[in-house]
């Protein structure tokens, strides 16, 4: 399985967690996140940004890095963390979209970045979306019957409804069992655990985050 | 105006604001939050959670500092958080509910206390919540007009729909306006600057979380 991995340009550089390094695999970084990337030694296929945060030997050590740097204006329509997500719908087929450096600091940001599932543009890709840092994994699923997989160093489990939910199960493999259960509205079910290896989950309308957390 | 000051219990300590001391206020004290308001010399009205993190020594600092302690079982359908808020609407009347120690760690917590406002048990509270932190204050509108003010340290305001909205105005007071704009779903305008005091926004449906943020 190949993935692309993106670099944002969160702040909190204490929850991030870096990428793997695979040589079938894609990395952009986004703003600060490029620098991030740069600095640790990654070759960069996309870097972007408006870099206005950046000094201009920063912005150097990204370019030296970096097959390509699209650089934006500060005052522009989409975020950008929405132009990596359109670029990596473009340029980058792979079968995971793997996002880091996306926590801490502005709640608006992060509010933002969960949101993009939300939108009718992204709807394409809202199921390779993973968002990994520290202490959380977060993974979109659309209705349809799945087997999960407990992430061996995370305790806690939450299933997110961001819409209403219809026949929502969670079967044996969970600590707090769901069967066909309906939420009017969305709502977040969370701190429920995997008491064996995995355990399946199913819905017939709506979308789910499906989180791995630890404290 | 009086409030309630909630104080959850969340990890990161380096984004915790504390709540300022006034006599006519009232202070709840969540889990691990209670703790960090009973160390502050803080004394507590409520505290409440289920301890199972914390020492037995640290129990007494909560109860030698709290007018009232109830502790629950681990195991509940309700988080914390959730239980703080049902506590607040029975048994304190104040003009505002301010959350903090809310933010970092566990993204599922974080996501749960933010959709807390979906639920139609708390509705009638929603518009008295404030969520503070370090970088960010979060507040949520129902339709109606509204003139906002900036906070004198914060750059950025976002208007997040946290439902589809219809006939969002802003004036120009902000730099990026909108004229009886429509969002047919849950969409985060992120970015927005007062260019002025103040600004005046409206609008006709649904729910909208205000965010004024800095990096």
């Amino acid at each position: 399985m190949n993935s692309l991995h993106i670099m944002l340009g969160s702040p909190d550089s204490r929850q991030h967690t870096m990428p793997p390094l695979k040589e079938q695999d894609y990395y952009i970084g986004v703003d600060k996140g490029a620098l991030l990337l740069a600095e640790n030694g990654y070759y960069i296929d996309l870097s972007l940004g408006d870099f206005d945060s950046i000094t201009d030997a920063e912005k150097l050590i990204i370019e030296k890095n970096s097959k390509k740097v699209i650089s934006f204006e500060p005052e522009k329509d989409d975020t950008d963390a929405e132009l990596s997500l359109v670029y990596a719908m473009q340029f980058f087929d792979t079968e995971q979209i793997i996002l880091y450096g996306w926590s801490g600091g502005r709640l608006d940001h992060l509010m933002s970045i969960l949101m993009i599932v939300m939108q009718p543009r992204f709807k394409s890709i809202v199921t390779r979306l993973i968002f990994i840092n520290q202490t959380n994994t977060l993974k979109f699923y659309l209705p349809g019957s799945y087997l999960l997989f407990k992430e061996p160093d995370k305790k806690y489990c939450s299933f997110i409804g961001m819409t209403p939910l219809s026949n929502l199960t969670l079967d044996k493999g969970f600590k707090y069992t769901l069967n066909n259960n309906n939420f009017d509205y969305p709502i977040a079910l969370i701190s429920n655990e995997f008491v064996m290896e995995n355990g399946r989950f199913s819905f017939d309308d709506g979308l789910v985050a499906f989180i791995q957390s630890k404290d």
